[in-house]
Parts: structure tokens; sequence; C-alpha cells
């Protein structure tokens, strides 16, 4: 049973992972950043020691190396805790770690993060890949003291997962900055659109987006579209985006 | 006071709005549509009149002019009624009323609207323009039935407004979509992505969008947009999307 946990990185997603931890009963022993002011910030939170070298690291059930991706192979080098290892990436597969370790996993949390919002983890998807049953079983049980969506995901299909994280996270954040940005230029309130947003993700809970879709751009309204792209005339990357959106709305709604 | 109103059209907005009105306390005496099976649709679902032809509009205190917005001129030149009429367009001036009526203004719920799912309009804005102080506390008084979030919103503004509706509802609808497609080709659920879609949405009720971002495009992380664009390879129009978005994105972070 996993109970001691190592944490690597100090980063949104470790911060969250760590503080929903400890919530729920785990030891995070240790942490460890490259950057000391980052280890000892999230010590601090954890009321727990922090380290800066990978030599130090304390023994542990689990080591949960939550670093970005491009620093990931460099950590894993050094790590040399003989235990379960497991990345929190859902852009990486879990080969990675079959060349330094002998029982690993992925324990990817399928949520955004920031480091000054709490997330509730009990309804945030936990998909989990591991090196053998026995690693599964660990991890699974660890998962379901944090969520009730914990499930397996090979790293195929998180691969795709991840993409279509970015484009109804990141990108649907995005449209927001934009609506945000243009209110303000004009001294309106975003609030305004508040409601909006609401109902718009509210709606796909009961009905598929495809069938959801309101707008111009459904039946290809020239009228409002060049409205539209005359406001955007000196916003090239904008009235861009415009276009290649609504086209695609177009030509998704015409095929359907 | 307003009491009796004629709703001219039948669409999404015409029938959200024509319940929300009924349902406080209003009467809709006459529905008119240019297609038989819609008029009489929506005046079944109402328990009034129905009417295809304008010439034949019953009295009424107000007249709600719901239609697209291509077919908007036509309609106006042929109503006949010595009352206020108000269009309900977030894209059109409130302009072209004045060359037909005395007592005109606009009427314009921001919400996405679909004719199957229920709305509640209590916390939808409804922007109001009126060619008079008189007409502005009529409408006013009966916004004021429906919405606790009635505002004087001008034309200028509402254009505005309603581009920044078609980002933050409709291409992120869009963004739904996509990500709904790609989990569908690989067999996964769309459920996987709900509580992300939640969060994204719930994170800017509190927390500026340019704040709230995260993902690879934020640090323009080379090795994730990589795999992604890989991923992408055979689609080329939402390759284009993720390229733009994600400059899009970054340009924005380094520049806050």
């Amino acid at each position: 049973m996993i109970q001691k946990i190592v944490l690597i990185g100090a980063g949104n997603l470790a911060t969250q992972l760590a503080k929903a931890l400890r919530r729920n009963g785990l030891e995070v022993v240790q942490v460890y950043s490259r950057t000391e002011a980052s280890a000892k910030a999230l010590a601090q939170l954890l009321e727990c020691p922090y380290t800066t070298s990978l030599d130090e690291l304390e023994p542990c059930d689990l080591c949960m190396v939550s670093v970005k991706d491009d620093a990931l192979e460099t950590v894993l080098r050094q790590i040399q805790l003989e235990t379960i290892v497991v990345h929190t990436a859902g852009s990486i597969p879990m080969e990675p770690l079959a060349g330094y370790f002998k029982n690993f996993g992925v324990f990817y949390p399928l949520q955004t993060f920031s480091k000054q919002r709490e997330v509730d983890f009990s309804n945030i998807p936990i998909c989990l890949e591991a090196s053998s049953a026995e690693v599964f079983a660990d991890l699974q049980a660890l998962g379901e003291k944090l969520s009730s969506l914990v499930q397996p995901v090979n790293s195929e299909a998180r691969k795709v997962l991840h993409l279509a994280a970015v484009f109804t996270c990141n990108f649907v954040n995005h449209c927001y900055q934009i609506g945000d940005s243009m209110l303000e230029e004009k001294g309106l309130s975003f609030d305004l659109l508040k409601p909006l947003i609401q109902e718009t993700a509210q709606k796909i809970m009961d009905i598929k987006p495809i069938d959801a879709q309101t707008g111009p751009a459904v039946r290809m309204d020239e009228t409002i579209i060049k409205k539209h792209l005359d406001l955007l005339a000196d916003q090239a990357e904008r009235k861009r985006i415009y276009q290649l959106v609504s086209e695609s709305i177009y030509k998704t709604q015409i095929t359907k």
C-alpha cells in the first residue's frame, strides 16, 4: 500500500496534487525542485522537508515526477529509488520510465491547475497506466483516495486525451481571453459574458457539442460574418482565427 | 405597461423568449412565422393563435421581431402596427427600425438558445436600447420581469458584445466539438473531458482569463507542440487552428 510519497517538482500540478494527497491522509515525505525557492515554498505549505538534490531523495512507497516534459529524462536518470516511480504528464508515454525503473507507471489527473486556485480532486479523472498489474492496483488504490473517476488509459489514448484537453481547455480559455479583451477595449464588463460562458459549458453536459452549436457560422450567415470581420479589420490574428474557426464550424455542421 | 405581445419569428431565440414571457405572466397574443409548420408548433406550445401573414397581426403593446438578420428589413417593411417594435438581434443596430416606426428599440438577451433546451432567463443579461426614455422604461419594466440583469447597451457596444459572444460561445463550443470527435475516433468517452470543461469555465468567474491560461502554448513548449502537430498530421484544418491559436496564446502571454 502506498503511504509515503516523494514529490519531484513544485509546479501547478505538483502543488495541487500534493495538497490533495495530504488532505486525503497520504504523507508527502519530501519535495524536490531544482529551484530552491520553489521547493521551499511547497515544502512549507506541506510542512515537509525539501531538497534540491536528486541524490538525497528519502525512502518512500511512491515517487511522483511532475516536471516539465523537457526536463523529464534528465530527472529520471538521476533518481536512485527502489520504489514505484510515476510521471504525471498527459503528453508523455509510459515507455521512458522503463529504461530506469522496475516498477513504474503514469498517474495523470486530467484537469487545469493553477497554484492559487484550489481544486476539488474528487471528480477529476485520474488516468492510470502501470508496468504490472500489482503496480496498477497500488496506483488505483491511491487514485481512489483522491477521486471517484480513476481509470486505465494507455499511452496512445492518453496522447489524444491530452491534445483534446488543449482544445477544450487552453483554446477555450483563449476564446474567453479574446472576449474579455474586446469588452475591456470598449469599457464593457466581462461579467456580461459570464452567464453565456456558463450555459455554453453546461449545455454540452447533456447535448453533444455538434448539436449544441449556434451562431452565424452554422449557416455561414454572410451578412453577420462580414460585419464581424469588419470589426476585426485592424486585428489580423483574431480575424484569421475568426475565419478559420467559422469555416470549420460550417464544414462540421454541413457534414453532420 | 407592456402586457400583450406579438412575436415575429419562431426560431430558437423566439421560442425560448416566448416561453419565458409566458412563465412570467405576459401574454403572447400571436405568433408569426413565414413557415406555417414553425408558426403552428410555437403557437401550440404557447396556446395562442398564429399567422403566416404580416397583414394580419393582432393589436398589442409590443411587437418583438426575432428573425434572421437577412430577413429583418423585409419583415419590418410589412409590419403595420402602431405600437413599440423591437428586434432581438445582437448583430443589428437599432437604426433600421427608425425608418418604419415611431416607438422602437432593441431587446437583446445575451445567451445561446436551442429549441430543445430550457434556459433560466433570470440571470441572462438583457441588453436594451430604445428610441425614447418612455420606450426604454417600458422595455426595462418588461426585461426586469424576466431577468435581474437588465441594462442599457447601445448599438456600438452591442456589436462588440455580439462578436465577443461568438468567440466565447460558438468558438468555445467548436473546441468542445473537436475534443469530442477526437475522443470518439479513439473510442474514448467525452465524459472524461467534462470536469476539465467545467473547471475551465468556472475558473474565469474569479480569475481573469489571461491569468487562468495553462498548457503548452503559454511557454511555447515545442516538444509537446510538435507531438500535437504530428497527431494532427492528416487533419489540415485542425492543425491550422492549433497553430494559429497556440501562437495567439503565446503572444498574449508574453505581452501581458
